[in-house]
């Protein structure tokens, strides 16, 4: 089967399904084109998965199709900005229809589940590797960035952490217990904090999405901002699984390993305070931001700089 | 030296080097932002060159920077945008100082002479594969789609064709000639018509850039706009580099080959009489718009799918 008839059976109706609400030309052109309402902008971001660094050789087509669209859409979050489309890059070593099938389900799952049309993109031949760029837009200067980050703000994050990085050392269990399972299921389906990320504009003077590792990307607020940081380890957010599969190392998990995709904020103590109910509970309050630059965690310096690096990571 | 020493090193001068007119926020946080002005549109589209597919193994990292803007840019061209601004993702084996330095040299040359801004991007470690995607903008409804050829349209291409193709031939030349060198830097140093795409904005009825080769470019728009075409292959643009050292196959060449990023027009014949000089000086008008699907070649059926296609012109 040729690349344009691959296109039009597994990644059209990705394009077709979406009431995109914006796009006003999709795939089949030379490019695509999205109308932006007056008064918002255009919010985007790309970010690549490569086969063996970023998931799993042989990794489930279906997990990877759906957490290739929801690790880039959880930078849309980050900005609050509302997901609109996507392009996908998809480059792979041979037309395997069953991989594609399995592939295009788990995108189409995440396509519907954040509601973005696929727009447009390229399929060619080579080791597996994926790109994806994500369209949002947000009311003009409504965006959150790391920047915005003031000494007395609270710092706060969502859900619990750790448990998709600590899933890493359970990928080839037969029979997952059920605790593995929960911690699995944090890896392969990651939930990008869309609506939260949206809820909090206005809210949170400074955001990012942690996929590096709470340290690291708690760390790049503290750098956009110039300012520093103290934590509490715990108040950190640890789920039950977590904490009874790896007891006291659970915190290391929860400071240092990536792939939760829950959102970091800092936050106004006022606005936290007239916060609505529904975003006070699905936040947790873990430290406040403080003039001096440095992170300190539970009154000592600790060095912010402890997640993934691609290019350091490697021996 | 670590991924973000990296990007700021090499990439951040891409993003602060031009006068980016509608970029509020470049690299730097979780997404980047662009203002699209009030009655305008964005238009974008995103390739992918892989490793000893799109460009051989150990190509110059210079040419290449150039050459993965330029390929991208031309889909802008094709559809008469106004260019803005691009993201990159580069995965790459290891963080080789040399070759970052060549690859930024030439993307900065391309990123200076097309006036687009680096937005953002990824860089993350595996086999060499770039992505790009490029931002424009039009007037709201103005775009060239594929769809517009209607029977009496002209069918035109700017440029000369097959020098790109046939430039593959001598690449690994040691003393090219000077016919051999001109096909080469067509290979090396694309350049997309991004002036003339605007031009022909309110001129042209449908739109494609020829990164295929004609045939299978050309097809593109009949099958969109569903209609055939006539063409008369003594009026294909042949440089006289490519007649000289092909001699009677060079018309395959322009015909087959692709690579060359020029453009292919249908424009109604009013239009083409009341088009300006400059417009009509650059292009060839090859042949007509016809009813019947297919393409005729001097008079006889011709495939018109008969291009590059990624996965089935492998073995």
């Amino acid at each position: 089967m040729g690349e344009f008839e691959l296109i039009r059976r597994y990644f059209l109706p990705l394009a077709r399904q979406q009431t995109a609400r914006s796009l006003i030309l999709g795939p089949g052109d030379d490019c695509a084109i999205q109308h932006i309402p007056a008064g918002r902008d255009l919010v985007f971001s790309m970010d690549t998965l490569v086969e063996g660094v970023h998931f799993p050789r042989n990794y489930r087509p279906d997990y990877l199709g759906w957490r290739a669209l929801a690790v880039a859409a959880s930078d849309l979050a980050a900005m609050g900005a509302d997901p609109e489309c996507f392009t996908l890059a998809l480059t792979m070593p041979a037309a395997d229809e069953q991989w594609l099938a399995g592939f295009a389900g788990g995108l189409r799952s995440a396509s519907n589940a954040f509601g973005m049309a696929l727009a447009g993109g390229d399929t060619t031949s080579g080791p597996l590797t994926l790109t994806l760029q994500v369209h949002g837009t947000v009311e003009h200067g409504a965006a959150i960035r790391r920047a915005g980050a003031r000494p007395g703000d609270l710092v706060a994050v969502s859900g619990t952490l750790g448990d998709a990085g600590a899933a890493l050392d359970y990928l080839d269990e037969a029979s997952p217990s059920p605790d593995v399972t929960a911690l699995l299921d944090r890896y392969h389906s990651p939930r990008p904090r869309l609506a939260l990320g949206s809820a909090v504009r206005g809210i949170a003077s400074a955001a990012v999405d942690i996929s590096d590792g709470l340290l690291a990307d708690l760390g790049h607020i503290l750098e956009a901002s110039d300012v520093g940081a103290s934590i509490d380890s715990a108040r950190l957010p640890v789920s039950p699984h977590l904490k009874r599969l790896k007891g006291d190392a659970a915190l290391d998990y929860a400071l240092r390993s990536g792939d939760d995709y829950e959102l970091c904020l800092t936050i106004p103590a006022e606005c936290w305070r007239n916060a609505p109910d529904a975003v006070r509970k699905k936040l947790s309050v873990i430290g406040t931001v403080e003039s001096p630059p440095g992170l300190i965690l539970d009154g000592k310096p600790c060095g912010a700089d402890a997640g993934f690096d691609h290019f350091r990571s490697r021996p």
